[in-house]
């Protein structure tokens, strides 16, 4: 019986940091494996496309993230396969503080200063206070409702959006068949939705359409949520005000990609929230434990739903 | 018996404001005020110098703003004359919203993402957490207070220099003969001190030197408190990591001043908190009237100590 780490980079900080909590357990990294049929347990980051096929007796596949289409989207899991993904505390406030400053330098004027202090310019605008904003929250997960508490908690208005109504004391909470009125009351839109099917491309000029006017875009969640060519159009008609991406279709992003340098997009590398070692390390080991024991696992996926 | 106001710049919507709601009161604008001697009142912001020597019989001197500076270093008023200073809750809140996305904004590092923007630079960072976070807050009156509480809520790590020992809850309190060991502890350094012939140039060469290595500095009290080669300096020796200023000695700041194009120098023009026309107007026209009835003035200044 053994456990196998499978990543696109380097796994071996992984390994060792395993091998100190499960001293008695064979853990190996992808392809170097001697008996693939003895592993039960897979942590995978970004997979090679049908590399878990090469495993006959997997019961678990570890996402090492809170999002699990990178495994969905390139591997062919049988029905007996669970599916886990990583929830942390952790991940879910330091999600919150980067939407705190995301939204903060927006209402602030931040980028815009910025801006303006390359041209030396000195141009003072009225702020928005945090008790005068407004946030929209795509996706009420784990880290949605984490997020909407906290905004609301700081003196935010806050809504949210999400495939079930959700019950979050002072959020107001809009269904997935909501979606238009959702839109209609949204000045600054945040997006923690996980990528399934549904709702890739969501972030699309259609959807643009319906914000209320000069609304602002903030996304963490996938880079393939959003339709690039659509977000410059819409910036460009001065549908939207403005963007803070974290995240992209491709990353790094690409030289000479138009993002780049358009003055109405702040972009951020992939930080708004960074895996910690130590929390990570004691939810693995907790769930290769608990499928040692035949007790439930924790954060099971539907893989049918993709979250 | 009249008001005067003595603005530099346009007092016209503060005089139709103060109108409304002293409807049988003289309110002239200065130099147009045809009875001098019936003048008690003065609404003053950066008034010319000496101007209220033409003013015999004042009582108060109302400044449109948190601070007197802009009035003790042009006038001389006698003994009898009351200065009173604008203390509005709305401002020292705001004054805290701007701190708080000056932090964050810090220990997120987006504002060297937006210089790898403009270099088309993919270069992730571990970011800080606020838990992880330390600040230092020069001057614990009335702002520095308020603005010390929020961010111990919040969940940063706070210490305060004050003239006296201030007893405010989670927050270390250091005194004036302290300022070393405050200095020495301090990574993020938050300046909302008044600006007095003490505290002029209090931000130099000297100070730099005793905070902790790469020190980041926020400056929301005035231009003159910071001596702006040595922070030039400090920058360029590495001794400090970056600064964020709202306030300078010269304002607008002028063109060509090493300030705007310095990579480690946010800058904002004066807009950490912007006076609210409404609760200024009822605080103005409070005092007034504590004035007629012979009861204490709100918020009156030392002259001596300029606070």
């Amino acid at each position: 019986m053994s456990i196998v780490l499978i990543f696109k980079g380097d796994a071996s900080p992984w390994r060792e940091l395993l091998v100190k909590k499960l001293p008695n357990e064979v853990i190996e990294i992808h392809p170097d494996v001697k008996n693939k049929d003895a592993v039960r347990f897979a942590l995978c980051w970004k997979p090679e496309k049908d590399i878990l096929l090469e495993y006959k007796n997997l019961e678990v596949v570890q996402s090492l993230g809170a999002g699990v289409d990178h495994i969905l989207e390139t591997q062919t899991l049988d029905q007996k396969t669970k599916l886990t993904r990583l929830v942390d505390t952790n991940l879910s406030h330091d999600m919150w503080e980067y939407l705190l400053v995301a939204v903060l330098q927006y209402i602030k004027n931040i980028a815009a200063y910025r801006n303006d202090q390359r041209h030396q310019t000195w141009k003072p605008q009225r702020y928005r206070t945090i008790q005068e904003t407004h946030v929209s929250i795509m996706g009420l997960g784990k880290i949605g409702e984490y997020v909407a508490r906290k905004f609301t908690e700081l003196g935010f208005t806050v809504s949210g959006w999400s495939a079930s109504r959700k019950d979050i004391a002072g959020v107001k909470s809009y269904t997935k068949e909501e979606l238009d009125a959702f839109l209609n009351s949204t000045e600054i839109l945040i997006n923690v939705l996980p990528l399934t099917p549904d709702t890739k491309g969501i972030l699309n000029k259609e959807l643009f359409g319906k914000l209320k006017q000069h609304a602002y875009i903030i996304s963490v969640g996938r880079g393939d949520h959003l339709v690039e060519r659509d977000l410059l159009e819409a910036l460009d008609a001065e549908m939207l005000s403005g963007a803070m991406l974290d995240v992209f279709a491709e990353e790094p992003l690409p030289k000479n990609h138009p993002f780049w340098n358009h003055p109405k997009i702040t972009i951020t590398p992939h930080v708004a929230s960074l895996t910690n070692f130590d929390s990570a390390i004691d939810f693995i080991v907790e769930n290769y434990r608990r499928m040692l024991s035949g007790q439930p696992l924790l954060h099971v996926v539907s893989q049918e739903k993709g979250y």
